[in-house]
């Protein structure tokens, strides 16, 4: 992993973070013509290894033909974050981040770092798709292509409200949390794990609970399933970057307040938007509707095993629909 | 309201609780021949306000024709319950109760007090349901029908992990509920309103996050309705009542460990089965081959606007459906 310094970096909100950097991540190459770079950004608890599954020779982010940017995004442990902040800025008094912060750090990374003027793609799922619509919009001269998978340009008022229930409240309700200045993250593992706890109930298709998915996983009942993934992906956590990148999920909006329709009738990349049949996080109809707010989008809906946990690739025929939607937006 | 004394009632695990009483609400009349006689068991949380909405002239529980009977369950806060039961069996000390020992209880109503032999119809919904099945599979020359409306033999995988994430989990996390020994229900509500904003996430349909369906309902967006109705609902609630309820639902079993299906295909009475689309809680596909395990049971899927939430009767439509079937189950 590589770091880009940011200086101090003055986000939306007026605080500006002493010596800011952007953890990043590469793959493949940057060619001659500077023209072969994608931009990969994160989901919520994402971290490198849950993108570069996606990331191989002869899948379709080959990094023989692509040069693959990772971009750690603000509050994610790596980049500058509650967890890796110096006083005043540690903890629970680390400022909250835009999803326009993200992007324009991002921005400076590609272009300052790498001299890149133009994007093959930028592609990403959930929080990852949030910070993809805000490329296409803020820097449409530089994104040819976007791909939203799983995704859409800001949250529903359902997945608000899971943000706010599944994310925030098991942390801030945890006496352990301290409001933010605890001595270490597994402090508030009882917060974490209760999200994992309210994860495993939002967010897998009825069919896991119903059929053999779960013991296709290796899993021998949904305790198992509970504490062995939802808690497994929770507990190695912090707590405080959780919070941030939940935050900064609550307020995206590429269209700062004003009409979405609008902003999204000025993105000029090539858009390719794919969503996962049972996604209740992202749901089909809604990504539908979006695309026919975009000049030219494709969308596509794809049936798949895990809604809304498909970008998890936990069944080969996930990966495979999530490599496919990648083909299809680098074709576009 | 009125109590039925039940003395010293012994329950299946060993304990005996002092002086415990069943209240109960009657509407109608027992006729001379005594085989008018309808149990209407109640839901987790619920009171007797939420049946009587389905009780009235001209309506499928018409009190001129049927003597209902809604009979309180232990733990709902009138029949005996932690909320009111001196120590030592106070408050957190309550000792478990099992869904048999509620429809004991009940049965001892019916033959003690009222001396009927036989029920026109044992109906409920969700723990009400659970309750049902109880009633059929244990006194089959006593239930001449039976329905389980939006309801099952015993929880799926999904609503036991929803029983211990949204009922058990807030309150026991919770400082204030002090191990079941707070000095009154109010002292626990942020733990009463996070069960709250867990059941918003899970319970209606994705089509009141995304249609005009609050605002039908009076709610000018979803932290009115998260507020004005689900915290609404359970505020009022006391915590260790809740506890109890929802740990019996936890081990309802009318098979008693053995063979459900061989359980089921014991049942004598005749038995309708109505489910509700887009149910998470009770999923029409698993009552579909409950059906098909109980002898000659007439199984329907309804469509309605609430899922799981149908028999609340927000919408006209949804309290037509849930007469709707109720009439089906009288008919059988």
């Amino acid at each position: 992993m590589d770091t880009f310094e940011l200086g101090n970096f003055r986000l939306a909100n007026g605080y500006t973070i002493p010596n800011a950097r952007l953890a990043y991540t590469t793959h493949g190459t940057l060619n001659a013509t500077r023209d072969n770079a994608v931009v990969f950004p994160n989901f919520l608890g994402g971290n490198d290894a849950a993108l570069e599954m996606y990331v191989g020779e002869g899948m379709a982010l080959d990094p023989n033909k692509y040069f693959v940017i990772l971009p750690g995004q603000f509050g994610n442990g790596f980049s500058s974050s509650p967890s890796n902040t110096p006083p005043p800025f540690d903890r629970g008094a680390f400022p909250p981040i835009a999803i326009a912060d993200d992007v324009i750090a991002q921005h400076r990374l590609i272009t300052e770092h790498f001299g890149i003027e133009r994007l093959a793609l930028v592609l990403g799922w959930s929080v990852g798709a949030l910070q993809t619509y805000e490329w296409a919009a803020r820097f449409p001269d530089v994104v040819t292509r976007m791909a939203s998978i799983a995704g859409a340009p800001r949250p529903s008022p359902w997945t608000l409200h899971w943000l706010r229930t599944v994310i925030e409240e098991p942390i801030v309700t945890d006496p352990a949390w301290s409001n933010g200045f605890y001595a270490q993250a597994s402090d508030v593992q009882a917060g974490l794990r209760r999200q994992g706890h309210c994860m495993a109930l939002t967010l897998p298709p009825l069919a896991y609970y119903h059929g053999d998915l779960m013991q296709r996983l290796g899993f021998g009942s949904v305790q198992d399933f509970v504490r062995g993934f939802f808690e497994g992906f929770m507990v190695g956590q912090d707590p405080n970057n959780l919070l941030i990148q939940a935050r900064k999920a609550l307020t995206a909006d590429p269209a700062h307040g004003g009409s979405l329709p609008e902003a999204l009738g000025q993105i000029t990349a090539k858009t390719t938007i794919v969503a996962f049949t049972g996604d209740v996080m992202f749901p089909p109809q809604d990504n539908e509707l979006d695309a026919r707010n975009i000049p030219g989008a494709h969308y596509r809906e794809a049936t798949t095993i895990s809604g809304h946990l498909t970008t998890f690739g936990l069944f080969p025929e996930d990966r495979q629909a999530v490599d496919d939607a990648i083909r299809e937006a680098l074709a576009a």
